[in-house]
């Protein structure tokens, strides 16, 4: 009964880690969701496409989920959803950008049947006992907003990812307004994100991004411009357009998903394309190099993208020289330095100049400085506050700069993935662990079991050898020569020789007719050839044992 | 007979990247090396212990080399240097501390009989035409130098990893009067590193981080500090020494490499450690926090590290919780973020403070930057200049420096690894490729194929599906029902049970015995096996057929 009168909030991804962001509330036989995003596979998980949260909770309150209300469209937001889709069936809201390019992803997924409900700022959703009010905040994507919901245990304030910018290009300004009436008719509890709650002051604003663009397009009037930046920073690509136009430039696009995000933000009216700019891109061959500028993707130096391949040599449509200018209008994600990093090297290497961010100012983060995160605080004033979006030494320090701000330590709370926080309108407690984690993607498989990405791990690192051996049934006498054969192990001709007659010895000096099943002396020949191994190379390869009897 | 008057430079590693130092200068008969270094492997080389230069050229002209000259001790300057002395016997010349610590090394990997000569800066040494003077410098380690050689084509002067510090923190400050001699005198060829070209201004000096580590053991003098640096930053131990002398801390020392480079280097006399301040590590339980400090590996967050273990709970030592404040007293190495963060992110879990460089300036870079590297063009003047150590782009932004200071483009080259440079007094061109390379260590073995990292590799991507069938040498038919074994591939039994009956079904419908030799049937295995697993699962494993005729 205790519990009855309490919102339930349930921590699915996005604390203790950039990235998946996922949170339910919950309150009697009503739960909504907010976000569900994906992460990309970190070194330790060789072969996985892409990470997403675990929904087995979800999944057992299947008919109780009452809406999935989305903050913005970015893939640590909304990428997790199609998987979601296919499970559950349950109403999705967002702005019209975010529902777009969620639309882009469902199809390709195959998700039928699914409904998307588009959602101006300002506007309220009943949903349950909730009420989700969507407010326009400012972030590298557009259609960013925060979520204010009115729960029975008072208002429950999400900030999605957002900055303050009071120049943006395009969009408005962050509804500061709306963020202080909603302060002041009070706030139960505030989930705030905290990416770049370790930098101090203000993130730059995207003005600043356009008069540096401008400068680069004066200075290099001559030359043939690469730009490359995310194709959800519609924003950049705006201003990459209208700088184009007004330097008599046309523009073409490389990369899958620029022409998709492209097109699809223009077709809603957010991304407005001036008059015979865009060429298509095998069509740039006629067009003089100061009379051309490429959007294209790949700043983050992933390997299959437009920018990669044309700084390899592999692009069919675009061929680096000494006329290149590449503007590299993105800051590494972690992770990403060494990639990025070679892919400048070799833009070099072509003759090209490159203007990347640790040399020019060609990019504003879309997340928070220490002093926009002060400013939520101080419109919000919450009672409680849950720091989101960050690795756990940023939810640390966001804890600290929400105590700078007046809170005491005891209405701060730090979750991890799992975790349920019970609130009322004057309490805030952790309480117990519900079924939550990882599940990955790797091809066609969703949260396959973790052994296989351990034995992918595992040869990856020491190799394989596969011993076979085909012995009489009858006799237990061995048929023929084993096969060894070692794939990453290094093995030489006389040592796979040696191991042979490993082998064969093993057989000889065992009683195979009295063994019953092979187990036990799979595990002799495996420690036999290991000890073997080990011993000539100094490394430990899986060994894989096969007993055939005819 | 065109050749026969110049000096041949030769670059063997650490161009176009940063690690595996190496070049030799070749004058007539005569060959010296200057540094033999070694890199990490990247993500590319799953399994790899580490990677060192190709010295194939060196091996084919053993006879001819008059000695290795060491620049300083760090791993990309001396790390190839026990692998080099495997196969080339040469004398190696270097000062105090980095033969002390490739002693070490060169004990560890059981060579014998090595000749290491120790040279004290401004001492100059003969070896065939050449006589190569060491030069003081400033760098993160103690005995760093530059190489001043004189060459019957001149003067050919390489700075070695150096920075500029008028207030070092043990050591000389770098010999700025014998560099102004020596560009009075005239230079013909520079070689200079590149590490932080891309950074404007000075690097900080090492005081500074005195003056911020001592104002953190005030802010936490009733806390046990942890503190995590290079082991072979003899300078960065040399103040935590002493500042916990000065608060009357004793000091333990956690990680193998940090109590190997400690007593290395106090025994030489490069680290003076004060009376009664170390203890060993298995005591610390007996003294009170605020009187510890303990020094530690692990500050790039590599995996099996002490600040690591220490991180997740596993060192026997040190258990880290509330009362302990880390100092990670380094920056991370490129590609390093991801780990070093891990390690951040789990000491704020075990209720540990956590002070790192983007915080506070705990950390001073060994290399110079812009301004430095600009005071080294204009002491030294020369007539060539060639950038080394750096990734192409460090290389390009070095030359666009030096031509700023007033060099000319054809005066300035960028190398590359293989590449040869001909010199002579009045001249400087590329001439033919000799061979080159990298060299991958992994366990014992050392320059192995490529297949063997690029099989491990796919398979850590991919996975790997072994399929063993026992056929009747005589009618070809199948003797037992095949094995299908796959790892890292994530098949279902299912799937498995059907890959036995396609199996079954293909030596059905193909005529065994009219095959010989069975590689067009283990090729027809593979692709229909390949076909059906794509189909299932969208991965493509790597298909091991194995047919065993009996």
């Amino acid at each position: 009964m205790k519990n009855k009168n309490t919102l339930k909030v349930r921590f699915l991804g996005g604390v203790g880690e950039i990235g998946k962001n996922m949170t339910a509330l919950e309150y009697g036989k009503d739960i909504i969701i907010i976000d569900a995003g994906l992460t990309f596979p970190t070194s330790e998980m060789p072969g996985v496409d892409l990470v997403i949260p675990d929904i087995t909770y979800l999944n057992q309150n299947k008919e109780r989920i009452r809406g999935l209300f989305l903050t913005h469209g970015h893939e640590d937001h909304i990428g997790g959803v199609p998987y979601l889709l296919k499970e559950i069936d349950v109403p999705v809201y967002g702005t019209k950008l975010t529902l777009t390019l969620l639309d882009n992803k469902i199809r390709e997924q195959g998700v039928k049947g699914a409904r998307l409900f588009a959602v101006e700022p300002k506007s309220t959703i009943k949903a349950g006992v909730f009420s989700v009010e969507f407010v326009n905040v400012n972030h590298s994507i557009p259609g960013a907003v925060a979520l204010s919901i009115q729960t029975p245990v008072g208002v429950v304030f999400h900030s999605g990812d957002f900055k303050v910018d009071l120049t943006p290009i395009g969009g408005e300004i962050i509804d500061l307004a709306r963020l202080t009436e909603i302060g002041k008719k009070g706030v139960t509890l505030m989930l705030c994100e905290s990416t770049n709650v370790e930098r101090s002051g203000y993130s730059m604003s995207e003005s600043v991004v356009t008069e540096n663009l401008d400068r680069l397009f004066a200075e290099h009037k001559n030359k043939r411009l690469v730009i490359a930046t995310f194709a959800s920073n519609v924003y950049r690509i705006q201003q990459i357009l209208n700088l184009a136009y007004k330097n008599k430039r046309k523009v073409a696009l490389s990369g899958r998903s620029m022409i998709n995000v492209i097109e699809a933000s223009s077709k809603i009216g957010e991304l407005t394309i001036p008059k015979d700019t865009i060429v298509e891109i095998d069509r740039i061959k006629n067009i003089p190099d100061k009379e051309l500028v490429v959007i294209s993707t790949g700043s983050q130096g992933e390997p299959m993208s437009a920018l990669t391949r044309m700084a390899s040599g592999e692009s069919k449509d675009v061929t680096i020289g000494k006329n290149d200018v590449i503007l590299i209008s993105a800051s590494p994600i972690p992770g990403n330095e060494k990639n990025i990093y070679q892919v400048i090297n070799n833009l070099y290497r072509k003759g090209a100049e490159v203007c990347y961010e640790s040399l020019e100012k060609i990019h504003a983060s879309g997340h928070a400085c220490q002093e926009e995160l002060k400013i939520m605080h101080s419109l919000i004033r919450p009672k409680f506050f849950i720091p989101v979006h960050g690795e756990y030494r940023h939810l640390i320090k966001h804890v600290e700069l929400a105590k700078e701000m007046g809170m005491r330590d005891s209405a701060c709370l730090i979750a991890d993935i799992g975790d349920t926080v019970e609130l009322t309108q004057k309490s805030m407690k952790r309480r117990e662990k519900f079924p939550s984690g990882s599940r990955l993607v790797d091809g066609l498989s969703v949260g396959e079991a973790p052994n296989v990405v351990r034995d992918r791990k595992y040869i990856s690192a020491e190799g394989i050898v596969v011993a076979v051996c085909c012995i009489s049934a009858e006799s237990g006498l061995v048929l023929q020569e084993p096969d060894v054969i070692g794939k990453g192990a290094g093995l030489t001709d006389s040592q796979i020789a040696e191991m042979k007659s490993i082998i064969i010895k093993t057989f000889d000096s065992y009683n195979v007719k009295s063994a019953g099943d092979k187990t036990e002396l799979r595990n002799i020949l495996r420690k036999k050839l290991r000890d073997y191994v080990f011993k000539k190379i100094k490394k430990n390869p899986m060994i894989l044992p096969i007993i055939t009897e005819v």
